[in-house]
């Protein structure tokens, strides 16, 4: 006899393994799953389970790469076990340090929205792939992922990341115990209120035609707003944004342009090292690229983010038509809009829900 | 701007202080709250924040009790600054010792039903109080609970552990912004669908009569199981159940007697050390005792799980009438579903549901 809660959880499984095999994203034949609160948990649940007590892991990932999982929350708990020990390049030749390394490869990457694959080779490397955002909203699908542990999230496929729901497809049986001893330990798993909307969720996906809908939605609008951007800065010789070519999706059958959750733009002017400071001057809240790791003269755009996108193009609509700063006032409009998001923690999730604002919709 | 998020968690908060206001179990005056997933996240978040990079602290909780989270947890994260260091008995003159004490404080105990104070004392020593059980169904409520770091969680409230939902009330800012990045880090907080949840099932105790009827169902209910079992046990030489004294109750303005969640048997013939192989033969499933650090003479049996309830009541009904174990049969059904439902997890949840389950109204 099985409770309700175990035919719920088994339900979900089934229709994550449904939903992928319908995107093509990722294989789950064979992969054991494991639930998380987000994603985010799951990268710690990953590291433990990939590391051991005889001997450290240090714990990577490739510039740039967003900090606030990958390196703060894997020091946070400073094990005995690993520690985040920087960028993959500097431990490229692993086999003249004697460690066990965990290699997380964020694919598309965040925030420069690039296809990754592990830059670490060799028997003690293991690597944490994690695909939040690999979906046909944000990339191209050139084919499933078949990695030994990939992690996934609501968040960024139905933009109900106030839900705190992710899943893990894990290859190794044992990693797959450990992980699920993990989240037993912490919390004795993943609340059964929160497996049962996901469950909701993912259902709705294959109402939506059957799952064509969500994903044709995410695509057209990211697509859109990175057509937007691209052509107010094609001719610009002050900014310049990443280039990503364009990559026959298995899901659409057909080459597809670049849609990627985030802008990563470079102040290109000799004088203007201090991208950040450029773009608040002018109203426009970004995230600093030495937060990523990477230089002053990088910052990152947030396409996902209605707002924030509405606020970007005004601002870059006013500034190619008279090229001065006349565009300020009504840019900072929103771009206090912007700024007070980013001070609320509840309101920065459901972004993509934000995709759906009726202001976006003409 | 408020998002919606945000005003649940709020809404949620204050249903929190309202209900400690109501039953009188926890001053909630000028403490702040963190959410987490049950209360048993919050135990590795508390030991945490009360620990700091300089010294690492010795964890410690008096025997007998429950070690999954206490014991396995403190030491699942091999942190070097905490470390579960054992009985509390074995470090009283902790002015003997160098470093720093987190005493884990579990009162009404688990598994003893036991009020319990710190047993440690000193300026090194800081205490976290699991108030899992401190409503009304299991224990008087002599006073409301005035500690520096409260646990409390919905689990044991209102019968939805599988909601994960548990609750700190903290005492020092510092350490509950501690805490709170904790939360942040690790999952950034807790799924605003159980925070949704968790707040209807709190309203719904308020409209409850003002919260009066859920506390009488369940005192009642767990009384009338109380009596069943100290009367069939009153006159025997064989077993013996712990004593919990009558204590005057500030909710119900009166004197009442015990009511716990567990009872904590001890085999008392020479011949019968292991007392959980004795009841084992008889049908009835119960927690060995050296499970919480006690000797094997002891066994914990469980009165808020109504299979379990059922069971021990059948085979102690035939035992006291014959002295023989043909009870035997009618017991193992019982005690095969008892059995069967300590398999599956999510079946443990919800105990306190059971409560309501038709065949204990009659």
């Amino acid at each position: 006899m099985h409770s309700m809660a175990t035919i719920i959880s088994e339900e979900l499984e089934k229709h994550i393994r449904k939903l992928h095999e319908r995107v093509g994203n990722a294989v789950t034949e064979g992969r054991f799953i494991v639930f998380g609160a987000g994603s985010t948990q799951l990268l710690n649940v990953a590291v433990h389970a990939l590391s051991n007590s005889s001997s450290p892991a240090g714990v990577v990932a490739t510039i740039p790469f967003y900090p606030v999982p990958y390196r703060s929350q894997t020091n946070f708990f400073r094990s005995m076990d690993y520690k985040f020990v920087g960028d993959t390049s500097m431990w490229k030749n692993t086999s003249d340090v004697n460690m066990n390394m965990i290699e997380f490869v964020t694919s598309p990457n965040n925030p420069d929205g690039q296809l990754k694959k592990a830059v670490l080779r060799g028997s003690s490397v293991k690597t944490i792939h994690d695909y939040a955002y690999y979906w046909p909203h944000f990339t191209a699908i050139p084919a499933p992922a078949d990695e030994d542990l990939m992690l996934f999230t609501l968040s960024k496929l139905t933009g109900h990341a106030g839900s705190r729901f992710g899943w893990a497809l894990i290859k190794d049986e044992e990693v797959y115990e450990r992980m699920l001893k993990y989240t037993d330990q912490i919390s004795f798993g993943v609340s059964h209120d929160t497996q049962l909307i996901a469950l909701q969720q993912l259902k709705a996906i294959f109402q939506g035609n059957n799952g064509s809908d969500i994903f044709e939605f995410g695509f057209t609008t990211m697509r859109k707003r990175w057509e937007i951007l691209s052509k107010a800065l094609s001719e610009s010789n002050r900014f310049s944004i990443q280039k990503i070519e364009p990559q026959f999706c298995t899901f659409y059958q057909q080459l597809r342009g670049p849609s990627p959750a985030y802008a990563w733009l470079k102040c290109e002017r000799d004088e203007e090292e201090d991208c950040y400071e450029v773009l608040r001057e002018n109203g426009i809240i970004s995230r600093r690229g030495s937060v990523y790791g990477a230089e002053r003269r990088y910052i990152r755009l947030c396409n996902l983010c209605l707002l924030h996108h509405q606020a970007v193009h005004a601002w870059l609509q006013h500034w190619r038509h008279d090229g001065k700063n006349n565009a300020t006032r009504v840019a900072r409009v929103n771009g206090k809009d912007v700024l007070k998001r980013h001070r609320q923690r509840p309101s920065q999730y459901n972004t993509l829900m934000e995709l759906t604002a009726p202001s976006d919709q003409k």
